[in-house]
């Protein structure tokens, strides 16, 4: 992607999302040592950065091919973006959804008009229900959460705006779950900072994108287990090459660390984090020889958490 | 206070204060038929609008009659904001809070190097300690929290920085304890957007400055009963001229209103605020007649709130 590449994008993405603001803390910098800055996409337009990535594939897919069904398999967060997507663009969105998600982000879904297949709780339930939609719609426009190279220009766009704001970023450091946010981070960073760094963070319970980067070849995501409920997917072949080329390296992190960081982003940020946010703080903390004294970008990536689940997830570690 | 005296005050605050952001949610605003904004003081320095205050009023004191000691009263957020005035400005800070002030709150001011004389837990009770001291170091700069012009003008570059970024706010709502915010916001409208209407909303179980606005004399607060703990103070006779004359009214909520309007901000703002922030959004829903299908701007007071505080509140009502 070279710049004009990325203006053409941001043309299309940017009239109709949140150019959420970037947050700081005195007290977290003299923390963590490090200068901090946090790109709020919790406050984005369906509480998650996936809204760009879903906003912009749907457009591009469907100016090539007008029909009037988007579809898609999400355990939340895309699943919200997609079915607002529709909302907007007046189309229908039928969603696979497990049967195992929070019923607020069911009820999200609901509110944005998304119709609802329910399936089993692996993601290969998801994907084999989706499988078995599409055979019976052939005519409907799917989109991958991450493994879609529009998704991925569409999530770039969080990046982009983030350095267009604060060049002096010296490393930007993003949770890697799908990788779709990852590739697009270091997409953006390519066209309009090279000399920035570009670090995944993701969580030790699910680290296949870690083992993927060491090994150069896609690791599957075999039974996860981490609180981190948005990083538990694996990496793709549409977003894995663009990771190798351009990431510096995917670090992990334990939940404890994450819990640690989420306390500390509520705290300090006073702002609601899923716990998936909170993993690229965790990294900082754990590694300061690469953080250190640095300017360091985080991507605050979502904010759909229950509130119980905060509370007991913060109150009982 | 007049343009020019307002781009004066504005002048020596901006360059040292957060130009906090401006959030709205789509979902809000089809839940309570009304567009509207919120300025979010939560994320300003020390955690609430009263830094705006401490800041211009010690610069405006000490520019008269240069010591070394700043001085004053609070149940938190004051005590907060002062303590990193005097931080900032190299003096010392000497805080008089009550025995039962959270621990947090306590704490924040010793992280900003204030020191803290501890009282009994009424406001009656901090104003006798305090005098107590003045007597004994009568050398100090004493700044009250929230009676106090330099307070009041250096509040008002909240409302005014939220009034010159939307210009379209109908209806200004605000918090209302010891008045101090109010006051400034009434100001802060006089001098920028004479058209918009500026109301305070309150607790019903503190209702001191409904009655003081309605009998047009200052009611004194007594056995104030609410979660909003930062509205239980009362008017005083710097800040109630200035709300008799500027302000369209004062009207109440309940507790149980504050809560739920508490939830709706955690839920789709996804921010940490205090109780006392709720009670404008509270507002806007009790008074449909005034408040809907207006376009209606909110100060978010502020988010110094213990988590375990906020997890209680929120899920056991």
């Amino acid at each position: 992607m070279n710049l004009t590449e990325y203006r053409h994008i941001q043309n299309i993405v940017r009239p109709h999302i949140s150019q959420t603001p970037v947050l700081s803390s005195t007290i977290l910098n003299e923390t963590y040592g490090a200068k901090l800055l946090f790109k709020c996409e919790n406050f984005q337009k369906t509480g998650s950065f996936k809204f760009r990535g879903a906003l912009y594939a749907a457009q591009a897919k469907l100016s090539k091919h007008n029909v009037d069904l988007l579809t898609g398999h999400s355990s939340g967060n895309f699943a919200q973006a997609l079915a607002k997507t529709a909302q907007f663009l007046k189309k229908q969105a039928v969603l696979v959804m497990p049967e195992n998600a929070p019923s607020t982000k069911v009820e999200a879904v609901q509110r944005y008009g998304g119709e609802i297949i329910f399936s089993g709780n692996s993601p290969s339930d998801r994907e084999n229900k989706m499988a078995e939609y599409l055979k019976i719609n052939p005519e409907a426009v799917f989109i991958h959460p991450s493994n879609d190279l529009d998704m991925i220009h569409g999530n770039a766009t969080c990046a982009g705006e983030f350095l267009e704001m604060h060049p002096e970023i010296e490393n930007l450091i993003v949770p890697v779950g799908g990788g779709g946010l990852l590739a697009g981070t270091a997409l953006a960073r390519h066209s309009l900072s090279p000399e920035t760094a570009v670090y995944g963070a993701e969580p030790a319970g699910a680290d296949d994108a870690q083992k993927s980067f060491q090994s150069q070849s896609i690791v599957p995501s075999i039974a996860p287990d981490t609180i981190a409920d948005g990083l538990r997917t694996q990496l793709g072949d549409q977003n894995f090459p663009i990771i190798l080329e351009y990431v510096e390296d995917i670090l992990t992190v334990t939940d404890e660390e994450i819990i640690e960081a989420m306390k500390d982003i509520y705290r300090f940020l006073k702002i609601v984090i899923e716990p998936s946010s909170a993993v690229p703080l965790a990294l900082v903390r754990k590694q300061p020889r690469i953080f250190k004294d640095k300017i360091n970008g985080i991507i605050l990536t979502g904010g759909n958490i229950d509130f119980r689940t905060l509370a007991h997830l913060i109150t009982n570690n």
